[in-house]
Formats: structure tokens, sequence, C-alpha cells
């Protein structure tokens, strides 16, 4: 392979000839060779959104040529564009502050705006450092690099992810809402319910876990960028984080604005914490709506059986014939992660130390591993699994009819013990409902027709 | 000791002749003897208010006499009072939907409005089931005592106790706003900062989290009242949810409703998740300011030193004369235990099946214990030593009179590259900065003195 | 109330006068009036053991008079008994290193051997901090006390738990060994097993964490004393350690040994975690367990229904006759609190800075907890669920034979594909396996006969 | 991009003609679109050796022909050189048995196979289901490469890395044996240790943490093979699990054993859950550990300052010449995933249903991850740390000698309360602990030069 010299404060490095990475990125590269998780491009295309706002706003502010200027936002455009994907190399597991994916873009950027630069016969110089990173640090761009990804990966793969499955669902339980089932408490027969309602229960789920994730991901608009070294935005100009929140807002479309408080905004998460305990809310959720579709799949014989979803592949290696909810377990295990996510997201936001907390990588990789398995998630479980979900009403009709917890209905005619009597009878006497209520003499057949009515227990 | 006979649905049990609970409560008694983790009395508290509102709605809805509701209101009055709380000895490890200490409920306002009746010669017989549970399921008023227990709780504890340290923490931020010192990042010297604004850092943290404990807990008012068994609201008139949640808003000054979707409101705990989602969030928070404090005051001679915290104890049981910071280290246990707790919550509220979620004790047990250790943790921490905490303005002012950071002050008149030769020879030759400076030939004194003013650097 | 007047070195303060404690004890309960957590008894217990051990041993050293030495064993022996419960105030959220519950013990053993010094006019005068914890230190007397008290219950609660549902689940599987059952996977039947396979699993899952729970319990033999302050071991003979951890197993029966390195001792609590871990497997284990069971009893009439659990109490305050699976909730509620628990734990014990981790007591409740828990509701799950478990013969008779699954007998004859083609369309037509079979013409009836025996399935 | 078409008992399905996958493993990857995780290659590796043992198992139970059995060993030894690492792509999100990763790996080895028999003109042809996979299951042979691959990365990464550490550890614990430094506990000055003694306590944390993960590792070596479909193993011969765990141990050099009970193996994976348990003690050992060493080597002005350690990069980048202890921050990142890979394992262990656990992809996903993370960072923490941590000399014996903990010492010359009599007038005045003594007058000149002697306090 063919390399050409860099060097940084520190001193000289060979960096491979094709790439353009610089020194520091080198650096980190031989340092920290730990594991193939690669910070997320996410945050190198939120990187590439903030280096094209800096560079816009420091020349707004006087302190950045036009041709400088011009070179940086093309070149950022396009690493948006995927160009350069191949250019950051580095993995999660580095520096804390993320100082060196910030120098990764610093220097990719450099490298090409300077290229840009040269074919306009110019004779200016971009620096890593002093151009590309002016008036920031990686203490405050880092962080603001984690709310941008996160703010527009939500709105660009979660929520629609999120309510294409709530669509799915509300077609369903439309279309079953008159679907008289058993209900089950406890695992246990309990009173009649339709499949529409118990379906409308998921849906709300979703629709709830929406607002919370909508309402909480509020707080990720404010950005750490003004702040640069410790939050007293030393070397920047006092305006300079609003004017990039700003020039972020147009180039994005989402209101970003300038933290507040600049030291709470390099030293902690909280947002983050607090965001991703509604993706946990969610995880939480999709779990028990997988479960009941695989329970109540659950056969093709002797399981619930009140439900099919569809057969998408050999379900066995040895059992020929088998159909597994496989979409199920999926979606299962990805809350499964979401929840080991959240714990280590919480542990991380608490570690920080005066002016920083140096465990962003680790909290922004896990943040959006969340996000993007969510997404992925309920889109395949839509698309494989409830589009195609569909009632067995023999069955179900079967399970209602035998249930003992029809005499609910008969408490506010003849009081909880008594009719707790009858289901025992008939159980105990394994017969009807029926039977056993008239046989004890406090129901007439007349009152028992009159009174127990599945239709009339389900609140259509 | 003296036992009376009680009959439940299961037969005959033997109850301790001096106590108000009834036959369920005693069989949960002797079926559970497991741990010594009591059902939190603030769910009681609010199933009592809960079965008063219910009984006055009833009554509304002529379902229930006027004598019967009188006395149910005056004994859930009296278990308010505190009168009975001797009488509630369930533990958390019970069914899991909370039905035995729903019960526990019934059979004490039971007996005591059985009580209260017969003082007036009234011939009404109230039964748990029929009258103090009427239009009611365990289903549905336990997750309810649990939103009016964490809401009434958010603000009658949580709220006042961070508030009152976040006062604190504005007066020290102001008194001590003018106070430079070194700013730390990666445990590192860096760039100066004035205490008051590290300070502004944490006071600013307690206001975000604030801030989103009380976004997240207005999901706390929807409740699942109305929905009865599964959420139909079988044997519940369908306004019986809207009026109870009014009655409990008048009775209690909080503006709950009625849940949009009860099988959402039966079997998700999303909103529990979330919030408390808030509170890992704060205990983050709290961690960072409790490790901050207790690294600043280090020492006291061979640490950073620059506060100190007050002497409440003596430290050490062999070192003499030892003072260590406690209030410190028992917050961050009390951080620790909401980390675990919010683990617990979590997993929980992922197992709901079909019409019901069935650990709902659990998960309110440990979103009140967070709840509380962080309320009271907060004041101790607060009186106990935030209000004591002064700096130690010698050591301050030596330590950041000495840093080389200040260097980064000379970026924009000389670039970062020689800035950071003038620092490394600084170190190098452990020499201050300005000598290092006037060395390299980069800055003349002059400029120096002019560039290098810590009071400039901090954006006051 | 009436108070006496006591001084530390920080100076007076007031004591109630029917109380032990002394001055460090009352600073702690009114500095710390967090939560309501008690510093676990077990703790106070081994303090107690340790304390006596420490003054014999002092004294063979010729450290302290025999008279001394007399009344501390003696003032021991009754903590032990248990008469000085109400002296122990303290809650867990106190000084990270337990300073204060080993002061409160040195307080209470002090003022109990004085008095006992006085009853035989003795004019010597026990000193909390000079006699009582003579050679000793918070620092590796609380480690010492925590596995002390960890390694005691383990032995004395968990594992006869444990070992009392093992012996039910041996016998139950011995009982079922020949019902031949449908297995189930993914949900789905699956190939049969018998009933007694099933519950073998359940049994085995009980003897593996057994295995581990005792094998890593053998490092909580390791015992922190004799480290004193920093490890080491200041103001302490340097066989202190060694008489003291022999001395202990004279009085408990446990092999303890002084730690190899104390200042591992001191700072890290990987024993503990490592320990929890094999619990969390067992809880883990436990999940599984309550799950089938209660799945498995899901009914009566629209579950899987193959056995009945015992109806212990009524299930539902609204549902008259429902039967709950009580003790299945319980006890997986245990097994969330464990893993809450868990996360706990191993946060804090990750914590330590320099010579000391201050989050001993979080971790020692956590733990404490998590074993109580798993001891009484493994005896509640034993005795008021599994004791009383019976299969539904007719039921699982009926499943197993009706099953498609029994087609994979047919692999080796076949092949997977074909054997496939049957399975699928005796499902699509609704027919039992064998009409497929011949229909397919893969195979004749005398072979189905011969092949399809679902007792050669079992491995019997 | 050219296709062929591949079946399987679900249909027909095109497959890239230069993969050697089939039909199952492509409909994985159009059904599971869910992130990027693959498949980690260790449990492919894992799987190439288990087909390769059962080949040959099932070839010496004469039901596979020789020349098949060649065939397929040849295959599987050539996945194991990794020709064929671009022929797995499926990811960790499907099946929770991991059935398509099983049927991934027999098509590939299939298809290398059949092209093997035809170049040597053989007639016979391999089955993916009836040859690859004969006597096997998903059930049970996923769980084996799960331990099979845990167990070999255990021995083959994390011990050597861990070691590797470990022995850095023990020269610089030698080399810095006599330098005695100030001790620290609560972060407050203690009484003196060493800092090769400080060492030790680390050096003595992964030593146990060694003891604890190699003991647990052990119940890896059990294997599920044999259980089949449902524990019971049904078309396999009863001696199968033993001669092929046996084959593995051959193949390996790891002593494999067939598991004694298979219906744990296949529903519990308390094994892992225990062995990570030991992976999460590590972890909290080296975040304590890396914590130290970036607080011994704070500053380099305004910190603690006693070590230095390498400038490996530039440390900031709006700082100039700042260096950060940058390895500390990577190593405590990991840690972090740790944790919360934890309690995604946990969680998922406890889930099992019936005859199967189906969450397999997701522990065994987080395991890895673990281990190679604690791999990776144990030995780039050594080598770009650790081995370059010097004494700060100078700083050390200025820290020491000024500490007021050396009063400890006089405790058994004139007790606690006059020692912290001493020790408290040397902190208010700001004098020497020397000046104070004598002005007390308890102890005198002579006496405090003879008592106070930190070499004498750290037990050399």
């Amino acid at each position: 392979m063919e390399y050409r010299i860099e060097r940084d404060t520190i001193g000289e490095i060979k960096v491979p000839q094709d790439k353009y990475w610089g020194a520091q990125t080198q650096r980190s590269k031989e340092n920290f060779k730990i594991g193939g998780e690669k910070m997320p491009i996410e945050i190198i295309r939120a990187f590439a959104q903030l280096k094209k706002a800096a560079a816009i706003s420091n020349n707004k502010l006087g302190k950045l040529s036009d041709a400088k200027t011009a070179a940086i936002s093309k070149a950022c455009d396009e690493v948006l564009e995927g160009k350069f994907n191949d250019h950051f190399p580095l993995v999660v597991w580095q520096t804390g502050s993320g100082t060196q994916s910030n120098m990764n873009v610093n220097e990719v950027v450099a490298r090409r705006g300077n290229e840009l630069l040269k074919e306009q016969d110019s004779d200016e110089k971009i620096h890593p450092n002093d151009d590309i990173n002016m008036s920031q640090s990686s203490n405050d761009t880092f962080p603001t690099a984690m709310h941008v990804a996160a703010y527009e990966d939500i709105y660009s793969r979660l929520i629609p992810a999120l309510s294409q499955l709530k669509e799915t669902l509300l077609k369903k339980e439309e279309a079953y809402m008159n679907i008289i089932k058993i209900g089950r408490t406890h695992l246990q027969d309990a009173t009649p319910i339709t499949l529409g309602q118990e379906i409308s229960g998921w849906r709300a789920m979703l629709e709830k876990s929406e607002k919370m994730i909508k309402e909480s991901a509020e707080h990720l608009l404010n950005l750490a960028i003004g702040g640069t070294a410790v939050g007293t935005g030393i070397n920047a100009d006092p305006i300079f984080g609003d004017m990039v929140a700003a020039q972020l807002g147009e180039q994005t479309g989402y209101s970003f604005v300038s933290s507040d408080n600049k030291y709470h905004a390099l030293t902690s998460h909280d947002e983050i914490v607090y965001v991703h305990g509604a993706l946990k809310g969610l995880a939480a959720d999709l779990t028990k709506i997988a479960n009941d579709v695989r329970w109540l799949a659950s056969g093709p014989r002797s399981g619930i059986g009140e439900i099919t979803i569809p057969a998408n592949e050999p379900g066995s290696s040895i059992m020929p014939g088998k159909v597994n909810p496989t979409q199920s377990e999926a979606l299962t295990m990805v809350a499964v992660q979401v929840f080991g996510n959240d714990a280590a997201i919480g542990f991380a936001a608490s570690q920080g130390n005066f002016e920083l907390n140096v465990y962003k990588p680790v909290i922004i990789y896990n943040f959006l591993q969340s996000l993007h398995l969510l997404a992925d998630g309920m889109i395949s479980f839509d698309v494989n699994c409830v589009q195609g979900l569909e009632p067995n009403v023999d069955v179900i009709e079967e399970n209602v009819n035998r249930s003992l917890m029809l005499v609910t209905a008969l408490n506010p005619y003849i009081g909880y013990e008594k009719a707790a009597e009858i289901a025992k009878l008939a159980f105990n006497e394994g017969t009807t409902l029926k039977e056993a209520a008239i046989k004890t003499g406090y129901v007439s057949e007349e009152q028992y027709n009159e009174w127990i009515v599945p239709s009339k227990m389900v609140n259509l």
C-alpha cells in the first residue's frame, strides 16, 4: 500500500495515499484497535451538516473567507452525498469526547476543501483546526452532532416505521371490531372482548409511544454549539451558537436552537436518557404486542390458535412443515437489545466530571442502534406478519362460548358470591354455565338468556 | 391471639380479632410469605381516594344508597388520616394485578363502613365486592391507584425537594459567579471557567430534569378507571370512568381523566417507564453533581481542594480527624438504586399478556422507591452539604494561574499549531506559559499580557 | 422523650435515654433522613460475630484485657440473640463505607459491654473505637460483614429453599415420567415429550443454578479483615486478619480466610457481582419455570390447560369463581427485582476510587434482598403451587394425538421434504396426519403405524 | 446481478448466482431486513466445527457414506479457513432459535460438498437437511455453537489479553513497590500506601476475575448436541451427543461433553448468564483501574498528577498541547457496554417457553461483543497506556509528607480521640502534623519521630 506523510502536533505519521483523513485519524486508528463497531455514519453526516453551518456562520462573522467557505460547504455536501463514506474508519471505542471523529471530519473536509480550492487556483489553504474547527471544540460539536443525528433519525426512520405499523393495526382493528372473543387476564379466561378491541390496545400503545417519543425528542433540538471547550464559548463569538443553530435549521428543516446553558450541554446527557426512556417504553409495548401475536397464533392444533400469521419460511431444520412466529421473535430480540442499551446509556450519562462527560460515543452508539433496530423491526413485523394476520373465527367462537367468566354479568343481579357459586359448579361438574346457573336456582333460564349475552358485555 | 372467622368464595378462614381486614387479605398474608416489602402506603392512600370517588359516583348513578355512600366516604377519609395503617399488611410479592391489596382496601373500608352504619342504626350492610368494588375490578383500580400515587408523590415530594436544591444552587451560582477557576475536561486542565458558571451547569441539570419530569408526568393523569375486568367496562356505566376521574380531581386538585383506551391502560405501563426515564435522567445528573462536589472537595491536602463542604460527622473509625463527603456518597448510592429500579420497571412493563400486565406491584414499588429516595436524597444533600459549600479561594487562584491551557486564547492570533508548541515547551521545561510563549518568539510579552487574560476567557 | 448527652470528636449531641447507640449513630440518624430501608439485620449480626472474633483475637495478641474481652463477647452474643434489634436504626443511604453502621455496632457493644463490666465492679472502660474497633477500620470490617452475611444467608436460607423446590420437582418428574404430551417450540406444536421430562428440565435448572451459586459463593469466604484503613493493615498485627478469619470460622462453621490481597478486598466487589450473576441465572430459570406453569395451567377452558394448580384464593374482585396463577406472578415479580438489583450491584461495584469503594451499603442491600426474595419466593411457590400441581391427562392425550409434528419421525425413512409435504397436506385439509400420509402415497398404513409411535419418540 | 432458482418446502426463490447459500438463507435475508449486526463469524466457525463432527459421528454410526463424510469435512474445513466468509449474510435479528443461520451453514456446506463430490465424479447428492443436519435440529446445534464459540473465544482472545495486562501490572507493581504515597479513601487523604501496593490491587482484580471467568466457563463445556428438536433426541442415536462432543474435543482441544439434561440445554441459558456475570465483574474492575489511572494522571498542573501516562495523540481540537487519558476513556466505555449487554442477556435468558428459548441470537451476540471488546480494550489499554505509565516521584513525595492522616499511627499510643484532636488542630491552623502534635502536649518530638514513620505504616 502507498502512504503519504502527515503530521500533527505530536509528530509525523504515515497515512494511506488514497485516504482523505489525516494524522489524527490515523493515530486513532492505530491506538484504538478495539472491536469493529464504527462511529455511526449518521454522526458523520450530522458533522457534515454542522461543519457547513459553522463555516457559513464564521463567514458571516467575517472570520472565514468566501473561497474557503464555499470550498468547505461543497466538501460537506459531498460527505452528505456519501462520497467519502470510506474515509471515516474510526470506531466507537476512542476518546470519550469524540475528538478523533471530529478531527476525522475536520481532516477529510479540509483535504477535500483544499482540492477544491486548488481546482480554482486559489492559494488559500484550509487547516483542519483553524478553519474547519473554527469557533468550535469537539466538546461542543460532538454533542451537537449527537442531537442532530438523533433527531433526524427519529423523524426520518423511527416515526415513519411506527406510523406504518400503527396504520396496519388500525385497519385490522376496524376489520375485526365485531368479532367477539374470550378475554384473558392472568392467562385465565375472563370476560369477552372483541378482537378489534384487543388490537386497539396495541394500536393505542403505538400512539402513546409516538406521543412520548415526539414530546421528549423536542429536547434534542437544544444544541451545545457555541460552548466550545468548557462551555464558556472561548474563541467563539457570543452569537456563534445561535447562528449555527439557525443555519442548521435552514439546512435540515428542524428548529434547532443553541442551549440556554452550555455547561449542562457538555456534561449532561439527561435529554438522551429521557428520549431513550420513551424508546424503552416502545420496546416494552412491542414486546407485549409480539407476544400476544405469537400466543394467539400458537398451535396449530394444541395451542390457542385464535389467529393465523403468514408462513414465511420453513420453521424447523428437523420438523417438516413447521411454521414459527419468527417475526415476533426478531422483534422481541430487538426489544431486549433496547433494554440493554438503555442500561448502558443511563450509566454512561451519569459519569460526567467537571466540564465534560467523556462517554459520548458509547451513548450515541447505543441510542442510534436502538432507533434503527426499532424502526427496522417494526417495518419487518408489519410487512411480514401483521399485514397477513387473520382471525380463526371458528376457534374464537368456540372459546368464547364455553367460557365460565360470562358469569360476571350476573353480579349486578345476584351478587358476586352467588355468581361465584355458579361458576364453580359449572367448573367442577364440567357443565355449561347455563346448566349450572339454572341448577343453583339463583337464575331462571329466561333470566340467564337475557342477562348473559356476550355481545352486550363488550361495549361496542 | 384472638380470632374471628371470616369467609370468602374459597371458604372460611381465621382472622385476628383486632384487625379490620377480611378473608382475602388473610389468605394473601398466609400464601405470600415473601420478603418484608410492604405494598407502599401511598398506594393504600390512593385507593382510599379512589374508593371514595367511586362510591360518590355510584351514588350519583343511583346504584349505591346515600347511607352506604356516606359510610364509605367517611371510612375512606379515616384511612387517609392514617387511622388504619396497621390494617394493610400485604407485601409487594402477591398477585400481579394487585387484586389482594384492592380487596384489602375493600375489606377494611367495608368493615369500618359497616361499623359506621351500625352506629347510625342502619340495617344496610356493605359488601366488599358488591359495594366497595362496585363498577370496578382490580384490573382497573390498581393501575388507577398507581397513577394517582405516583402523580401525587411527584408533586408533593419530588418537585419540592428538587426545587429546594435548585434554589440553593442558584444562590451559590450567583455568589461565586466571579470566582475564576480552572476548567477541567477529561480530568485534565482546560480553559478557565468561573465557579458560578460551573455551578450553573448543575442548576441547569435540575431545571432540565424538572421540566422533563413534569412534562412526562402529565401522562400519569390518564386513569384506567372505567375499564373494569378486561377494558370493556363490563358492569360499569359507560360514564363511570369519567365521573370517577372528575371526582378524584375534586378531591386531590389534580386534573385526572379517564384513559382514551382502556385496553392500553390495563396492559401497558409505558407511561410509568417514560416518567421513570426522566427520573433516571435526574439520577444521572445528581451522580455528576455529587461527584463534582466530592472531587472538588478532595484533600484536604493532597486532592483538588477547591471547595470545602461541612464536616458533619467523624469520617473514619480508624483515622482520627478524617472528614468524608458522605452526603455525596449517600446521594450516588440513591442514584445507583434508581438505575437498578429502572431496569426492573422496564422489564416488568414488557411482560403483559392479552388483557392484563401482572407485574403491577413490582413496578409501582420500584417507581415509588425511586421517587422517595431521590426526594429525600436531594433534601439531605442540600441541607447537609450544598448549603455549607464554600470556595477555597487561594487554591482556586493558584490552580488557574499556573494552567497551561490559557494558551487556547492564542489560537485566533497564532493558530493552533504554534500555540501547541508553546504549551508543550512550558510543560517540558516546567516553566510558566508566559515564559514559554516569549521564548518561542511567537508572542511578545505585551501581546501575551493583552491576549492571555483569564477573566476575558470566561464569558461573564 | 428523655435524652442523654453523648460526644464524639465532632462534639456533643443528644441521644434518646433508652437507646444503646452513641453520638455517631445519632449523628447519622439526623444527617441521613433518606428512605426507610434499614441496614439489613444480617449485616448487624455479621458485625456482632466479627466484633466478638476481633476481641478474642486482640486478647490473644495481648492487646485487650480478659475482662473487656469477656464483656465484649457477651454483648455480641446478646446482639446475635436479637436483644438489641431496636438499637440499630440506621438506613442504607449513609456513608458509602458503612462507617456509621460499624460505629453503631461499636457503640452499642461498648455501652452494653460497659454495663456488663460495671455489674462485675470492674473499673475498666470500653471505648467504641479503641477497644471494639481495635485493629480494624470500617474499610475492612464492613466488606468482611458483607461476605459473612452473604455466605451465611446463602447456606441458611437460599440453598435450603432451592433444595426444597428441587425435591418437589423431582417427585413430580418421577410421577409423571410416562405421561406423553406434545412438545412445544416457538410456542408451536413440536415432537412429543413426557411431562416428567419437561419437569426434569426445570429440576435441572435448579440443580445447575445450585451448583453455580455454591461454586461462586466460595469466593465470599475471602475476607477483607486485616486490611484496616487502606489495605496495608496499619495498626493491626500482621496475623490479625488470619486470626479473626479462623475465629469466625470457629463461631460460624464456615471456612473463612483472610484475603490474599487487601487492596482488592477494599476496592473491588467483583466477588459479589459474580455471585449475583449466579443468582440472576437462577432468577432467569425461575421465570421460565413459573411461566411454563402458568401457561400449562391456562384456561380453564380456552387455554392450554394441560395441568391444574391449586386455587388458593379468589382470583378476581369482579369475576366470580376465577382462579389465577398467583404464585407464578409473585415469583416472576421477584425475578424482575433480582434483575434490577443486578444492574444496581454491577454499576456500584465499578465505582471504586483509589483505596476504597464507597457504594458498599447499596451493594449488600440489593444482594441480600435478592437472596431473601428468591428464598422466600421459591418456598412459597413450592408450598402453594408446585406441590399441588396435577396433570390433566385427558387434555394432554388429546393434544398429543392430533399433533402434526409426529411427522418428524418419518424423516429417516422418506426424507425431510416429503415429510413436510405430508404435514402441510394434513394442515391444509384439516385431516389427521395418518390420512394425509397415506393419501400422498409416500407411506403405507402399515408403515405409518410402525413408524409413528409417540412413545418411541420420547426416549424413555 | 445473475440469479439461480432454489427451492425449499415453501417454494421457489431466486438466489444470487455467485453465492453458496440456498433458499432458506435467501428467505431470511429478505424477511429480516433489520439492522446491520451480522451473526458473529465465531458462531459460523463453531457451526463448521460442529457440522464436521456430526458428519464424522454419523459416518461412524453407519448413517452417512464415506464419500459424503469426506466432502462435508472438507467443506467445513474450508469454512474454517475463511473461504466462505461472504456466504453468511444473515443478521442477528432473525428467528430466535437461530434456525436460519443453522440452515445457512447447512446450505453452504451442502453446496460446496456437492461440488467436491462432483469433482470426484461421485453421483451422491448431499441434502442440507437430510445430510448436513442429520441427527440434529437447530434447537440443539445453535446452543452447541454458542457454547463452542464462547469457550473458544474466552481462551483464544480474552484470557491472553487479560494475562498480558496482568503481566504489565505485575512489572509495575514490583518496580514501584517501595514508592510510598498517600492513600486515599472517600477521595480524602488517608494513611500511606506504596504505589506498588496500589497497583497490586489492580493486578489482584485481574487475577480474581481470571479465576472467576475460567471457573464459570467450565459450564460452557456442556453441549446441547444430542437433544435435537425438543430435548428427547428424536431422530438421533442415543450416543450421538456423546460422540459429537468427543469429536469436537478432538478437533478443538477442549473437553466438551454432551449435557446431562437436554431439556435444560435447550431452554436455559443460565450458564451464559453466569459467565457473563464474571465478565461484568471484570468490567467493573477495569472501570476502577481505568478511573484510578486517569485520576492519578490528572493535571498536569491542577490535578493529582502522581503519575504520567503516554501522550498518544493531540487531546483537543481547540486546546493546543492538551493530552488526555483516552485509553481510560475507551476502556470505561467498553465496560459500560458490557453492563448494558449483561442486562440484555439476563432478560433474554429468562424468556424461554416450554421446550425452547427463542432469544439465542441476541444472547450470543451480546456475549461475544462483551468478550471481544474486553479483550481488545485490555490490550489497547496495556500497550498504549499502562506500559508507559510512570510515577511522578516529586509530587508523590510532597503529597504524602504533608498528609494529616499519618496521625492514625498514634492511635495505639494516645487513643483515637486525642489523635483526632491533633489532626484537627493541624488542619485548622494550617500547620504540619508534627507541630500540632507537639503543641497539644500529647506527644513529644522524640515520640513523634519514632511513631510517625510513613515507611512503617505501609507493611512492606
